[in-house]
């Protein structure tokens, strides 16, 4: 029994954890969001895999909620005192691998590959799929203007007021072997789409064209993980981004937008009242500080997806 | 006045470290070797270039020999557990230095810019000037097969056996702006081959065509120091280089090699019975084992060609 989750980078991140601890190893794969990649530096950073492989492999920073905990600042500390940019905080442990990313990708590996050899080095038993190994690049139309998503996410901390995303490249990627066979995989049981954030880290997926036949082909549910809570993102500008575009802020608003790719969805203890139409629904505690509340999620949605199921 | 010297890595920098502390600021420009340099991981490195901004910025490592003297090695660390190749040990704050070089070269900066710009960050008051901005690679033709430069120098350790030099790309090569000025400038009172492995390290400089010619043109007289002391080398392969290539490896065949491009030659003092055929010589201490060692050899130098110049 295979499940398949959706991801962005942090809370799509804890989820997938708590998934990895209830499932035997191997049943899990993550199709990750590519979107967010981008070059810098000369540098090719994929910050959704990467937080992924991090918070998979032990190696996250939970106080940052980015980058992994055993990080050191030299690297950023001399680049900085060369002139460079440092906007974007690259660690002395990360930063390697970016390089190695880098270096294998020019000599000709796809991201995939590149992907799976650092989780089978970071030890990591589920597979870590990017959605795409061709380049999609998340824009975010601003009322500033049309900004590239890092430029939006972390240099501008998400402060411009956002009238749309764009994908750029989504129409001429092809679903990455990995992803598409996961997809496909006949004895999958459930697709969990994580409470990432639904415009810059679910869509992004589900623009790669097939991906979203795919997951209505799929016998197994799909079901969504709302990212908000009492009406607010965790973290992160989902809410934000929600009223900039001009949606109700609450949980039935992110389960519509989802739409028909939807057979369950579940929202947050403090959002039961809310009122999900059109779909089944459950509601449960979702904002996994530790490792426990991860793992509580995970058999919540799993048990949710069996009684789907029959 | 102006002095120029044409140097390689670490025993060259040492000189120019003494150079510059006995001229006023500004008066010291280095032609520094940029045969060494190569892509590794994707990063333009220039060891020499690199060596000189260290050394002449205070940051060197004295015990290394290489690298900086603040450095850590949790980039090294992590590439080590993700599979990468360690051979060139790359500290995380000199990595800094690497991949601000690569972004600024991606983004269509020459060599000497990007060199003039950190060796302003590091507060040097000489020019450190590469040789040309277009690449020269030295290739190592061994009993085993001609290898990379690094490959030969760091991966091998300069175990195999040398049968001769090439300098890929040098015939193509032009002095770079700031080195062509260097060597033209009107109040040049006199050029030092520093004590740098004269086949790995000068011959690729004296390779670029038209530096020779420059050098000779030059009214300043051409001084070249030894890297020989008591007949064995300091540090690296010049003696061993020597003898595989049939050379008798004392300072008479250095000054030979060098032929009548000189107008000078300082022997180490351990050497002074050593006879120089051809060229005015002296002999003085070169070991450069602190900086009162360096000040002096410097201060002989020139003294030596202010007594050549009268």
């Amino acid at each position: 029994m295979k499940i398949l989750a959706l991801s962005g980078g942090i809370g799509g991140a804890k989820l997938a954890l708590g998934l990895s601890h209830v499932l035997p190893a191997g049943a899990l794969s993550v199709i990750a969001n590519t979107g967010d990649d981008f070059t810098h530096l000369g540098l090719r950073i994929s910050p959704d895999i990467d937080t992924l492989c991090y918070t998979l492999g032990g190696l996250d920073n939970p106080v940052l909620g980015w980058g992994r905990a055993d990080e050191s600042w030299a690297f950023m500390e001399t680049l900085g005192a060369l002139g460079g940019e440092t906007w974007f905080r690259l660690g002395d442990r990360d930063l390697a691998l970016h390089v190695w990313r880098t270096a294998q990708l020019a000599a000709g590996a796809t991201l995939s590959a590149v992907t799976a050899s650092v989780a089978a080095r970071f030890g990591i038993a589920s597979a870590i799929l990017p959605m795409s190994d061709d380049p999609v690049a998340t824009r975010v139309a601003t009322t500033e203007g049309t900004l590239d998503f890092q430029e939006y996410f972390v240099h501008r901390q998400c402060r411009p007021v956002v009238r749309g995303l764009e994908f750029a490249g989504a129409a001429q990627a092809r679903i990455a072997p990995g992803a598409q066979a996961a997809l496909a995989a006949p004895d999958l049981a459930a697709i969990v789409i994580c409470p990432s954030n639904p415009f810059i880290s679910i869509d992004p997926i589900l623009a790669v064209p097939g991906l979203r036949a795919a997951l209505r082909a799929a016998p197994a549910p799909v079901i969504a993980v709302s990212p908000l809570i009492g009406g607010k993102a965790v973290k992160g500008p989902t809410a934000k981004m929600m009223q900039e575009m001009g949606m109700t802020v609450d949980a039935a608003a992110v389960a519509a937008h989802y739409g028909d790719l939807l057979d369950g969805f579940v929202l947050d203890s403090a959002d039961a009242a809310t009122r999900i139409p059109g779909v089944a629904s459950i509601a449960a505690p979702t904002l996994m500080t530790g490792l426990a509340e991860k793992i509580a999620l995970a058999r919540a949605v799993l048990d949710f997806a069996a009684g789907l199921r029959a």
